[in-house]
Order: structure tokens, then C-alpha cells, then sequence
């Protein structure tokens, strides 16, 4: 992993077009941390698309997902983007319209302070990376949007961790939210989310080249990061799914009853798949980010310290659209309904209709499209055609 | 691990009442393996209640699960056993009737030939332990049923893993058995089943301790076994009923925010749950025989080498007894729809309701108790209490 350095803010933060989709870094100085800890001197990696409108009320935050980034939509970039068929011009949500944001979270690995990044003493943080929750993160983001002039935001939207942070948004900073949409989210981490969490967080740190967290000089936990993400994928998808694509077939060219010893035999094909999964993952992702988000959205509790969970949803000001998946595992529909319940006035449940599971906020995010722009976006032109969504 | 030297058969084995639930060992030889090695010479311990009948035709096999064991009831054993509320005296399968047999698994650790036991060179299995399917453990079993004088048996039920040793022993020797129960089991793993054991035995395996397999003189992989035992747990439940029973509470004395890293902060309840299923298991049972299992079990396929799966079910000629657990994730209804549909005859599947999950199989098997005895055990009484099962 690079360690990444401070930077200035992009002198193009008005808004040029021509840096849509385009990393830019900003400096916002310490952050004192939830949990105790403090970062003394953080940076955010973000994208914009779009142009801030004199008054500041076209700005729309979008949030990433648990090993997602601020790489929503392609803008100047070529890389395709993870809600490339939501986010762009003439989308719903409209770049030539919207001054589109998009954060990458503190703790993470693609240029905003992380475990990788430089520690004071010039050694990364590695192990001594502070524990970061999802309020700290929203923190982060608002001293951000004050730097780039946004006092209030038209929307906030995010999917699954990204929806964690929306509605965070939503709850600690409710003048500065106007609407807010969290999909395939919860209120709280659940029990079950909690549980295969602790699953992933323990095979990681059982990888000996993990090393507690300090391996930056030498080989990287590899493979206890890719069954983390093996774990992570299967309650990403579902059972039918996984049924339906791969069943019991064997990888091509190889025999699962093939060898005399089980660990030298071949290998089925929804292995294989994991298999691909996982080294995707490692090639892109830093396990220490890993653990320190995973980490983050176990804290996610709308009730922390505000009494009962009505209690503080009952606070919330921000219009609500609440979104889930019906074939989610992971984030059960039954919990948005849950979410929706403690909001004030009648917040509807809105269902992406998927076999897939919860990814199906990612690549079916197009459902939502016509809803959106009824709550949210009025006036917006219906999308035609979408790319496939990157994971 | 103890290694289990060979023993003859007991002399107890005509089932005198005083031996019932205690372990016995046979040797039944060299037993040759599907996926092409060998076992030179293989004990079986298993256990029986009851008395066999002079024409031989009361005999009840009962399989156990992936880390169960052949002490289904308590006998004369003081130790509870995993059914007792189903099997004993008075109960549906009534040991003052039925000569009840239960065999531990060839590649377990309660007294079969395992990885743990001592290959001919005097040094343990470990790594060199073959790969064993399902149909190597039937295979075996019908050795010991030929020692014991049993040609066909009354009935064979089993639950889980144990109901996919049940319905082999029905394709595979349909002269030998009646009848056939196979409760909360699937004709052919899943590919969700195959995904989340792979996770389970790559994090066993990445730990250092593991070394392979060859670790019986040194530590064992307790923190490995331990994860892939959590990720176990979790399917064998239910998001419902770790969320009424968990949900985001912390462990008594502990703070999930109580500390700057995240690695020290104190845990939820429901690690603290999950941290102790592990550890009961990590005390009980050999890592090596949780992968040889683990491997048998993915490696089951009704169809293989049988043509279709309605070509292989549609041989059988027992009479069988299905059913499910309404709430089960990981051998979800549907799969036991699916295994009743490719069986000759209209058969139907009976459902344990529960909020549990897959552990229903267990803790809640005495609803199935009247239509088991409706099925397969008329004449018998209606149980009168029972304990909690141990999983």
C-alpha cells in the first residue's frame, strides 16, 4: 500500500467540470475521535462532479460502501463508477444540475487518512491506527463541506455503509441535511452483522504475515483479507443465487473428487469464484482498512447516546427515502422498516425486486430511479441505458 | 487428541440392555476409498440401546451430524445425549422395542479411525488422512451392520450430515433399509453450503498452528477451528433469533467503544456467544477430523455417477420420511422439496417449526414425534417430556 501524503486542496474546488471524477485531497487538521483517540492531522480524498451553485443548494453528498470509494461516476475519468447509472449527466441525479460529492472514508485506503498513511513520526500508522467510527467519519466529512462552501446539503445518499453515514448526516448535523436516502442500511449493525464480522475481523488477524497490523515493511495478510471478503461476498449475494449460477458444478479442467488427500483436490465453481472474489479484493484493498471500517460499521448505532433508537430517529428534520432489497440477507428489508417506523411522518419502505441479494443495491440501483426522482429530484429526464455497476 | 489404537469387537454386541449408549469399537478392515485411496485398517465405534430381535428386523441406525457423535441417548451412560427426547425407552424410537445402533464417523474424533489415529507407521494420520465421502462412511457402516448380523435395517434416520449418510444408505443399499428419515438435510450440497465451508476451512487452515495437519506434537489450530466453528454457528441459526437474543447488547463489563484500537475494545454479546460455541467445540473436537467432515460433507451428491438426481432418487425403495426446519438458511426448505419431488411415490415434507434455524433439527425434533411415529413407529407412546438436546 502507498502511504499517502499531505496535499493542499485542489485549486479546482469551484467546480470545474473538467475535474470531474478526478481525486482531489484537502487538509481539515485534527480530528478527535469517538472512541478517545485522535487523528492530528487528517486528510480527505473526495471527487466532485458538477459546479456549486452560487446559493450552495445543489449539493449532493453521495457515500460509499464498506470497500467502495468516491468513485460514484466516470465524469473526466475513464474508470468506470460504482453508480455510474445514478450519478452523471442526465442521470437522476444529475451532474449538469448537481454539484455531486463524494467522500472516501477516514480509516480507508484510497487517499483519505488511513492505516497506510504516514504517522507523525514518519512511520505508518499500522496497528496504532485509532478506532474510527461512523460519527467520526460524518465529522470528518463536515469539516470538509464547510471547506468546499456547503453549509447545507440538498441530499445525502448512500447505499449499505455509505446509508450508515446518510442517515448519520441526518442525525448529528440536522440543519445541514435536507433529504436524505439510505438503501439497503439499518438503523444499528445487527446481532447477525455483528457476528460474521467477527468471523472476517478473526481470520484476518489470524494471517501471521497480519502481524498485528504492522506488515507494511513486508509481505501483506493476503489471505486472511480474502476470506474476510469470501465470508463478506456469500452475505452479499444469496442462497438462490449462488444456487442458480454455479449449483454444484466443478471448475472447468478440475476434479473435486480428484486427489487422494482433500487438500490437493479441484475445486467446485462457486469456489473458484470466491476464489476471484478474494483476490480482487487484495489487489485493490488494504487489509488494515479493512479492519478499521469493519470496525466502524459494527459501531453503527442510530440510539448511541441518544436514549432509545425512536428517540433519536424522532429527532431527524431531513425528508426521508428509505430503500431496501428484497432478497437481502445481510441487510434485512424487515430493519429499513424498522428504520422507516421511528422516522417522523410516514416514510415508505421502497423494494429493488432482485434474486441477487445485497449487492443488488449496486447493480440494480436503476429501480430506484423513477422513486428518486419523484422524492428527490423533480424535473430530472428518466436515464436511458446504464452501465453495469462495479462492485 | 487421543489416538485410538485398534480393539476387537465387544463382547457386549449382542446388546445386552447393561451396555446401551456406551462405546464400543470393531474392526472391520481395510476399507477402500471413492476418491481412490485406502484406509488399511478401520475401527468403528458406535454405540446401541436396546436388543436386537432373533429375526433381526428391529434394528434402527441413527446418524449423527458434522461434529456430533454416536451418543444419540443416554443409556447407561449418565451423559445427555443428542436426541434424547426422540430415542429411549418410551420414546418414538423406543429402545424397548428397537435395537438402536449409532456409529461414529470414519474421519471423526470420538473413536473411528480419524486423522488422529495411528497409521501403520506408528505416527498419526495428520496430513496423510485420505479424503472420505459419504458413501465411504455408508460403505463402512454396512461392514459393521454384517459384524453386528443386521441385513436390513428397520430404519435409518438421520439429521443434517447425518441425514445425507441416511439417504446414501438408502441409494446405495436399498435391499438394507425399510425405511428412511432424513430430517433438515439436502439431496446434494449447495453451493451456499460449499461457499461458506470454504471459508470455514481456509481459515482453519491459515492457522500456523494447523501445519498442515501435522500438529498433534505441538499446539493445536484451536483459534482456526474456533472461526470456521463461529462461521458455522451463525447458518446453524437465524438472523431473527441472534437478534432477539443479542442484538447490538454489550458482554456484561465490557465497552465496545472502550478503547483507541480497535483490537482492545471489549465485546457485544453476541462475540462473547460466538467466542464460546468456539470454544466448546475447540474442547471437544480435532481440527483435522472438522476438515475431513467438512470435506465428506461438501463432497455429498446423491447424483453423483448415478446419472440425474431424479434418476438416482427415483431407485429408491424405502419408505421415507422428509422434513425441514421452516427457518433453516443453510438447508433451506426448498432443498427437502426438492429431494421429496425426485422420489418415487407422493412424498410429503414435514416442517419443525422454529425460530432457530438449522439447530431445530435438534432442539426441536419431538415435533416431529407423532408423525415419526405415525410413519415408522406405530404402537409406540406419545413422549412424555423431554430435556434440552445438546447440540
Amino acid at each position: 500500500m502507498t502511504a499517502y501524503p499531505a496535499a493542499p486542496l485542489h485549486p479546482g474546488i469551484d467546480g470545474a467540470p473538467s475535474g470531474d471524477g478526478l481525486l482531489r485531497i484537502a487538509s481539515i487538521g485534527p480530528l478527535a475521535l469517538e472512541a478517545g483517540g485522535e487523528l492530528p492531522d487528517v486528510q480527505l480524498a473526495f471527487e466532485t462532479w458538477g459546479r456549486l451553485d452560487e446559493d450552495g443548494s445543489n449539493a449532493v453528498l453521495v457515500q460509499h460502501a464498506l470497500t467502495g470509494s468516491s468513485h460514484v461516476a466516470r465524469g473526466a475519468s475513464e474508470e468506470e463508477g460504482w453508480w455510474d447509472s445514478l450519478v452523471g449527466p442526465g442521470r437522476t441525479v444529475d451532474t449538469d444540475r448537481y454539484f455531486v460529492v463524494s467522500v472516501n472514508m477516514v480509516g480507508g485506503c484510497y487517499g483519505s487518512t488511513g492505516p497506510a498513511s504516514l504517522a507523525p513520526d514518519g512511520q505508518p500508522w499500522g496497528s496504532r491506527f485509532p478506532f474510527v467510527t461512523i460519527r467520526d467519519s460524518v465529522r470528518a466529512e463536515a469539516l470538509l463541506a464547510d471547506r468546499l462552501g456547503i453549509d447545507r446539503w440538498h441530499s445525502v445518499l448512500g447505499g449499505s455503509m455509505g446509508g450508515a453515514r446518510a442517515l448519520e448526516w441526518a442525525l448529528m448535523f440536522p440543519q445541514r441535511v435536507a433529504r436524505c436516502a439510505v438503501i439497503a442500511c439499518t438503523a444499528a449493525s445487527s446481532a447477525e452483522q455483528i457476528a460474521f464480522a467477527q468471523a472476517q475481523l478473526q481470520a484476518l488477524r489470524l494471517d501471521p504475515a497480519y502481524r498485528g497490523g504492522d506488515y507494511y515493511g513486508g509481505p501483506h495478510p493476503d489471505a486472511g483479507l480474502g476470506i474476510a471478503r469470501r465470508i463478506a461476498h456469500v452475505t452479499y449475494r444469496s442462497e438462490k443465487e449462488l444456487d442458480a449460477r454455479f449449483g454444484r458444478a466443478e471448475q472447468d479442467g478440475e476434479q473435486t473428487l480428484g486427489a487422494v488427500l482433500p487438500a490437493d483436490r479441484g475445486r467446485y465453481q462457486v469456489e473458484s469464484y470466491l476464489d476471484h472474489q478474494a483476490e480482487k479484493l487484495v489487489d485493490r484493498f488494504d487489509a488494515n482498512s479493512y479492519v478499521i471500517l469493519t470496525e466502524a460499521l459494527m459501531s453503527h448505532d442510530a440510539a448511541r447516546g441518544r436514549g432509545s433508537l425512536d428517540g433519536a430517529l424522532g429527532t431527524a428534520t431531513a425528508e426521508f427515502f428509505i430503500a431496501a432489497v428484497d432478497s437481502d440477507r445481510l441487510y434485512v428489508p424487515e430493519q429499513s422498516r424498522r428504520l422507516a417506523a421511528g422516522l417522523p411522518g410516514d416514510v415508505p419502505v421502497h423494494l429493488i425486486s432482485s434474486p441477487v441479494g445485497h449487492d443488488a443495491f449496486l447493480t440494480q440501483i436503476h429501480q430506484l430511479d423513477g422513486k428518486l426522482r419523484a422524492a428527490f429530484y423533480p424535473g430530472a429526464q428518466p436515464a436511458v441505458g446504464f452501465p453495469p455497476a462495479a462492485t
